[in-house]
């Protein structure tokens, strides 16, 4: 029988890395194109103890209908976390809890988003947010990401026009770049969204995993411009991701609306996990948890480099970042698309640069993660792409480097 | 600040059931508005046991990122469970799992209705569907539900119609009127769909609380014509809400697309309450613990029934129900949202007919929940609701009766 779908469905194809990371269940495949955080890092005991006080202290509420905006107390202890990182006030009545950043990304795409208005993105930007707002049909506008951040006067340009709802940026360690914005770039974005009266749908689940010894600025534009800015925080880097546990914290009457839209879209989030969360915040310290992970990542990260650089050193290049979970470089002379066939048959994965591209952009650049590996599978993993870029060479030389 | 939003969420208003919930945080105020299931029934020792085997048998697969489709075995477990009990052949690439059954209604809304397509729904119906569907601007079109099931030739005259993209229907023990459709009219709406080609969302919430001792049919429609129905299922009543857990049984090809759709809304869902229910699944009987619930439910249903006739009787008339969570009943020469004023004075809240009405019908019915009060709540609530009644009748008296 033939199906009479949505428009918008039938003109979504399906994420390219959801697709590529089904091929990862072959377990001979070292998979650099995931973005799964480490398992080992997850808080096995800690969560089992606070399910277990949890059971002892609670019934009904663990189990029962909730509501919409999330548990009260994460909320509140969510408005004074940020508040006091961010030296901004904001009051529990701005956050909401969603089940999973990405949820954020569906709700915000419903409430502004017409058919045809205009969204602005990083480019290159994370392919889920480009997904998700798809489903809404705008326009979607790149705005180039300089190493210290997004093109000001692109953004001013694309945010002067009437038909421009939001701009989506991730500023720490961005995904797939790894890319920070500079202190600078963050005063000129905020200057710019008050200047337009618009917003910035600021997305941040990597800004809590800046690397032991680094100081880049992790400073949320929110905090420079409240009145025009949506955050958009996880707990999915920092704690575990199977609980799709995350927050928004944004002006009260973008939060009424929000709420509007998650009633429809789920009622409530889990209500149980959301418990587990707020008994562990509550009676373990979460930033020395982060810090563990931080060290770890940091240290996988530099390992990653190293390999890289020893192995196929003078055909690549390295953007410098100091956290998040990604590798972004440029692989010289190579469409990183094709290189993948020889990758694969060399059982290595990565994703290519230009499906974080919506105008085939960064051909030659490739995203790698680096943090659900051990250091023996970053070796054997980065000797595989050697080899496939060997093999891929000998199939198309370099033309003479101009 | 002034915000753009979406023409869509600026066209829609919070939901009216639970903007009333918020006033039963009153405790004094006894609620009948809810539809909310008895916590006293949650199997609290077997989740924690359950719980606690899954954290002695598994790790990284508990708290990982996991795939958009669910739990494996869970898909397995139900396609099983359904294939059984309607006697079809259901396989578990037919079967996903959602953030609740809600989260079900949003997605078929996204991949079915163009702006003003048509969508069929029952007379009165169920609001959070209709808050569902909204956000994607269909043009809602009413059917009116007899007390043995939809009207036939209303609905295939919908059906004809090119615009018409679905029929949403609860064929069983229905929120709000408790009404099951007969076999004869699951038949024939099965009839319908074919002969139309188009489909239908069979939502079964309620399906799995037949009272003890009552014979109604509860067959799926699916199982008549699984070619054109999506079915939807629920944890929610049958073991707890708070997990936000519910299936999809539908044809692959539809499947696939929602899995797209998820995909862009939340990624996944809860990894770590989908292994926990897994778990229990395996190790309990579940068809026992709906047993209870059951038994529970028809007696207390009956008892609210003899409260209400004894008090009320010469007032109202009750719809026969045998099964669910909801009494639904005509409260003679009454304007219900008018009563509600002196309800609350008396501490006692229900929900008016017409809010289940996109025509502002049945002014002069409500409905009851009856599964989350004690019997002394179900004796006061009544006593309660009948001296509202009388006090409104002080000041609408009633007209001679024609």
């Amino acid at each position: 029988m033939d199906y009479q779908f949505s428009d918008v469905i039938n003109s979504i194809e399906p994420s390219f890395i959801r697709e590529m990371l089904k091929l990862t269940t072959n377990k001979e495949i070292i998979s650099f194109a995931g973005g799964l955080p480490d398992p080992q890092l997850f808080p096995y005991e800690d969560i089992k103890n606070a399910t277990n006080s949890m059971f002892a202290k609670h019934k009904e509420s663990l189990f029962q209908y909730s509501t919409t905006e999330g548990h009260q107390g994460l909320r509140d202890w969510i408005a004074a976390r940020f508040s006091k990182a961010h030296d901004v006030e904001v009051s529990a009545d701005q956050v909401m809890i969603v089940s999973g950043s990405q949820q954020a990304l569906d709700l915000v795409g419903k409430i502004f988003i017409n058919p045809q208005d205009t969204v602005a993105v990083e480019s290159p930007s994370y392919l889920g947010a480009i997904q998700a707002f798809k489903m809404y049909s705008p326009k979607l506008q790149e705005v180039h990401l300089a190493t210290d951040g997004v093109d000001i006067e692109q953004l001013q340009r694309v945010m002067a026009s009437e038909k421009t709802k939001f701009f989506y940026g991730i500023p720490n360690f961005q995904n797939p770049t790894g890319i920070t914005y500079s202190e600078d770039k963050r005063r000129r974005v905020a200057d710019v969204l008050k200047a337009s009266g618009k917003i910035m749908l600021e997305d941040d689940p990597y800004g809590g995993l800046r690397f032991p010894g680094t100081s880049d600025s992790t400073q949320s534009i929110y905090s420079l411009a409240p009145d025009n800015v949506i955050y958009m925080g996880s707990f999915s880097k920092i704690f575990v991701p199977g609980f799709r546990l995350g927050w928004v914290i944004a002006p009260t009457k973008i939060i009424t609306n929000l709420v509007i839209a998650k009633q429809a879209a789920d009622l409530h989030t889990n209500s149980f996990v959301q418990a587990i969360l707020y008994e562990y915040v509550k009676t373990h310290n979460l930033d020395e948890h982060i810090d563990l992970i931080k060290t770890d990542y940091a240290k996988k990260k530099q390992y990653m480099v190293e390999a890289i650089n020893t192995h196929m050193g003078d055909a690549i290049d390295i953007y410098p970042t100091n956290g998040g979970m990604f590798i972004w470089m440029k692989v010289h002379g190579v469409i990183a698309s094709d290189l993948m066939p020889y990758a694969i048959k060399q059982n290595v994965v990565f994703v290519p640069g230009e499906a974080f591209s919506l105008s085939k952009g960064y051909q030659d650049h490739m995203r790698l993660n680096f943090t659900n590996l051990d250091y023996d599978q970053i070796d054997q993993g980065v000797i595989n792409l050697k080899q496939a870029l060997l093999a891929y060479r000998q199939d198309n030389p370099l033309e003479a480097a101009s």
